[in-house]
This record gives C-alpha cells, structure tokens and sequence, in this order.
C-alpha cells in the first residue's frame, strides 16, 4: 500500500478524505502529512463565492463546476455550511448537489461545518485546500453560506471572489452589498429570469461608480502584525480591475459561461499585474498568522497550572480584577515558570 | 471637568462615544480607562439579537428598545453592521432607526462595522458592552445583521440570544435556521401578518422537538484551552430550558411584549439553575483568551526583525517550507532572541 503522501498525490478520493477529516480533528499525525504535501501546492487557482441566502449560489457553484469539467479542467468544491451539531454536517453540502456529476472522479465534494471558532474553521479550509492543491485539482471553489464577517475570512483564503446578488430580496440586502463590495472581484446577478434584476444591476453599478475614484482597495490584512509591505505597483494601480457583473439563471445554466469568463480574466489580470503573487503572500502570512495565535497560546497554557488559571478566571468573574490585567498576570506567570 | 472615569460612570454620552472610538482605534489610553471601569460592570443583563436578511430584526430590535423604556429601563443598542470603508460606517445603524426616542437620556445607539478581522470585532464589542455596562445602562441589546459563524461569536456575548425568522423567505434560510438552533435562547417569527407564518413555526417547533432527546447544548468554547469546566448541575438538566416562539409583527409593535417577556422568564431561568453565572464565566474566559492571543502575538514580533520574517513567508511563498514548520522557526527565532 502507498504511504499517505502518496496516495495523496495520486489523488486517492479515500485518502483525501480521510486526511481532511484528520485534519479538522487536529490529529498530529495528519499534520505531519501536511507538512509534506506542502511543497506540491501552489498549482491551484482558488475562487472563493458568498452572497446572501436565497441567491442561488449553490445552483451557481453546480453549473459553475458542471462547465470546468466541460472544459476538462479538475474541480474541487469546499463548501463551508453553518450546520448543527444536531444535524450532523452538510445541510446544503453533499446531499442535494452536483448529482449530474456523482462518479466523475475529476470533481471533489466536500462540507465543512462552522461549529468550532471562526479561527478554527479558517484553518481547516486553508487545510482542506491545500489537500486539493496538492491532489491536483485545478480549480477550488470554496462557497459560504450567509452573509457577514464569514466572507472577509473567506476572500483571504481565495484569488478571486464571486458575489452572488439576486432580485428582490429587499432593502437590507441592498445594504450588504456595500460591505461585499470590497471584496467582489466579480458580481453575479442571479434569477436573471426575475423582475427587478435591471434595478438590481444598475444598482450594483452605481455603487462600483461611486467606489471607482475612492480609496483604493483596503488591504484584507487589517491590524495584523506581520506587517510586510510589498513593493508599490505603479502599473497595478493604473489600470485597476473593474469587478464585472453578470447575470445569470443559474437554474438552466444560462450566463454561467460568463461568469467562468470573468474569472478567466481576472486571474490573467492579476497574473500579468503581479497583483496574484501579492495575493498569495497576503493569504499565506495570514495563515501564519492563525497558527502562530494557537501555537503561542498552548505554549503559554502548558506552562500554567490549572488552579492558577482557575484562580485568576475568578478573579474577572467576580469583577476584582480586569480581562486586560487578568492577560497581563497570565503572561508573568507564565514567564516566571519558563525561566 | 471631571475625569474620563467619572463621566462614563455618571453616563456622560460624549464620554461614551469617545471611549468606544478609542477603543475601536486601539488606543492605550482608553485602555486604562477601561480597566478602570471593569470593577463597576457586571450589572447590565446582555440581549443578543439575529437572524437573517429580510427577517425585519432592525424593527424588531427598535420596538423592544422601545418597550423596555416604557418600563422606565435604560437601554443601549450595539448594531454590528457589515458596512464598507466606502459607505463610512453605520449603513443599518443609527440613520433611520429609533427616531421615536432621539433625544431620549435612557437610550443609547452605536453601530460597529465588521471591518477588520472578527477577533478585533469581538474585542471591540466587548469593550464597547463594558462601557455601557459602567455606564449603567441596564438592557444591552447587540445586534447583528446576517447569518453565519459572526452569530456565533455574538452569542459568546450575551446572556440570552434571540433569533429572529420570517415566513416565506425560501428553502436556504430554513436550513440556516439548524445553525442557529443551538444558539437560540427565544424564537421570533417576524412578520407574523405574512402567508406561511404557520409553516415556519410548525418547522421551528418540529427542529425543536427532535433535539429535545438530543445532546446537551453545545459548549460555546469550542476547542479554547482555558478549559475551566464548571461542576456538574444536576437540577438544570432536569428542567432543560426550552426556548419559546413568540409571534411578532415588529412594523405594528405587535407581539413585541411577549418577546420581553420571554427573556425576563430566560433571565430568571438562568439565574435560579446557576446557568447565568456560568456563561458569563464563558463568556470571561472567551474573552482572555482572544487579548492572550494578541499579546503573545506582539510579544513574539517585538522580538523578530522585519528581515527574518521576510525570510520566512518568502520561503512559505515559494513552497520552500509549509507554513507549520515556518511558525515553529518563528517560535525558535523568538526564543534566541528572548534568552
């Protein structure tokens, strides 16, 4: 039998399975598989895709895989569900989707369920891809369900982002978009077929106009500390991208090819802008970034005894001493035993 | 003129604000005024409120704003909004909501965008809570606008959690509806003058009913290290807390009273089984453990050159090293240095 690694690379669907669910376990042994896939990856161009519930992304992301695989082009779906305990993973996952596709071994399935910390979940799909990656899938796509802080971590782990838009899901959804704004690389105007989708295009322009002689791009790097800049890109900045917006009825397929246009373009844009390598090492230092966080804090914790801990968690509860403080004196304690 | 303390304590409203930005752009010094605070807080009982797009939580949130100062209760409103650096700030927040009450001493509105990353968020509006908390606000309402892990993180916030459904918003949001399952303390079904409303409170009733032989609540601390575990209580188990569904047409300010009521019978309900102090001891812990974090994180960078991290997320970069392994050099880098 072929070590894991292997296996891996040959694209084994078994053991891709088996080492993402290891992987979301945290078994130690998993990561240590990670380690060295590592250098297989980077091969991938990742698409990340959010909207709003009722817009039909997961219709989109079906069409959207169904037309890769016309084109001969291997695809693998992370689907990233706000599922319960009590419902056991996948609502919109697996169960429903892509059957057209059942037994292609060019296509790859997989949910994943926002149970644990956001941070957690980051971690694990930032896994999961580099899994696909290094199996040899061409295209990623990860989906998340709802709208919210969900989909920054989301355009973090991507190279181009789809938002999905539809007509008549009333004014607050008007209202998010401008938060999805900054992190559409391409917008789809879903349920084409629908009344309202002209007021929802125009209204999609209006507010790409508005932003066009704005501040630039903000950096999806916001308050972290591993602060390295890259070189300014004169060129970039002159020609910047104008996020496209097609319109789609993604439950016949219609306009889907445009929206695998679109992305084609955006990704030749930031290939020849430099603009994706940039991307790259934004999404990898944020991923340092995570692991650092949880690493720095288990070191500190096996340092601590649990009464002290106890002692001090107290100590807030019963409002004599403050979270601030509180970090503080943790910190102390835990160098006085390290030295 | 009185220091920054006293004015928060005395309720000062441009005091409040103040704190809060300062807080938000992380400056030191509304730091220290915040561990000040810490000792006069704990009083305020914290409502968090959700629920997807289109579900009418913004008037809801109004309208029990409103009824709580018709029974002579202070109320502070933190809306956590999705907005973009575009639009400024506050999209759903102040702008159209609560005119009935401006000028109203009792009532406070602050709207937070989810700009940066959701571990800042999370601080930002915990930091906020305390503020008014100290201040003396007695109801603390934060609300959230869209679906997804941000819920989660805001349920890490509150003593009890409101999530707000409406009839007829399609197939997706019934299935969101399992996520929030665990989080949810009190139902609301928004719009209850709608066709369908019937249909969406037989299906909530129905999720209910099959986890009421489920597994216990889910802790909300997930995979955390401060693994602080509380005894073991008996008597809440037995009278396991089921979470009402109350009828509301929000617009009319129908149904509203029943919502309030169905949170003073949770608030009871946690404080007679002892429920109460122990999430707020999660909650405590939650929080630590997310300053511990970026502490250590800022502790470790102040040791590291600008060059040496270069060095290493180019070699992340260029798949010369996995990202692990590059944490565990950082890690070594900082030892070096710090010894």
């Amino acid at each position: 039998m072929a070590a894991p690694v292997d296996q891996i690379l040959e694209g084994n669907r078994r053991a891709i399975a088996r080492l993402i669910s290891q992987l979301e376990n945290n078994q130690p042994a998993a990561l240590d598989i990670l380690v060295e896939l590592y250098a297989h990856t980077g091969r991938a161009y990742l698409v990340g895709i959010t909207g709003a519930p009722g817009t039909g992304k997961s219709t989109l992301v079906n069409e959207l895989a169904k037309l890769y695989r016309a084109q001969d082009q291997t695809v693998a779906v992370l689907s990233i569900d706000p599922t319960s305990p009590f419902t056991g993973g996948a609502i919109l996952g697996d169960r429903i989707r892509l059957k057209d596709l059942a037994g292609d071994p060019g296509i790859f399935i997989r949910s994943m369920a926002t149970r644990g910390s956001l941070g957690g979940l980051a971690r694990a799909a930032a896994d999961a891809i580099k899994v696909f990656d290094a199996a040899g899938f061409e295209i990623i796509i990860i989906e998340t369900v709802g709208v919210g802080q969900a989909e920054v971590e989301i355009a973090r782990l991507a190279h181009s982002v789809i938002v999905v838009e539809a007509p008549g899901l009333g004014d607050e959804v008007q209202a998010i978009k401008a938060g999805l704004l900054e992190i559409a690389d391409v917008f789809v105007v879903n349920k084409a077929d629908r009344d309202g989708v002209d007021r929802t295009v125009a209204a999609l322009k209006m507010m790409l106009d508005l932003t066009q002689d704005g501040p630039a791009k903000p950096s999806l790097h916001h308050g972290a500390l591993l602060d390295i800049s890259s070189p300014p890109q004169a060129s970039a900045a002159e020609t910047r991208w104008q996020p496209p917006i097609c319109k789609t009825i993604a439950t016949t397929g219609a306009g889907v090819d445009t929206v695998s246009e679109a992305l084609a373009q955006h990704r030749a844009y930031q290939q020849s802008s430099g603009l994706l390598a940039q991307r790259e090492q934004t999404r990898l230092m944020f991923e340092i970034e995570q692991i650092l966080k949880e690493r720095l804090l288990a070191g500190l914790m096996s340092k601590l005894s649990q009464p002290q801990l106890n002692a001090i968690v107290t100590q807030v509860t019963e409002r004599q001493l403050d979270p601030y403080t509180a970090v503080e004196t943790l910190l102390r304690l835990g160098e006085d035993h390290g030295s």
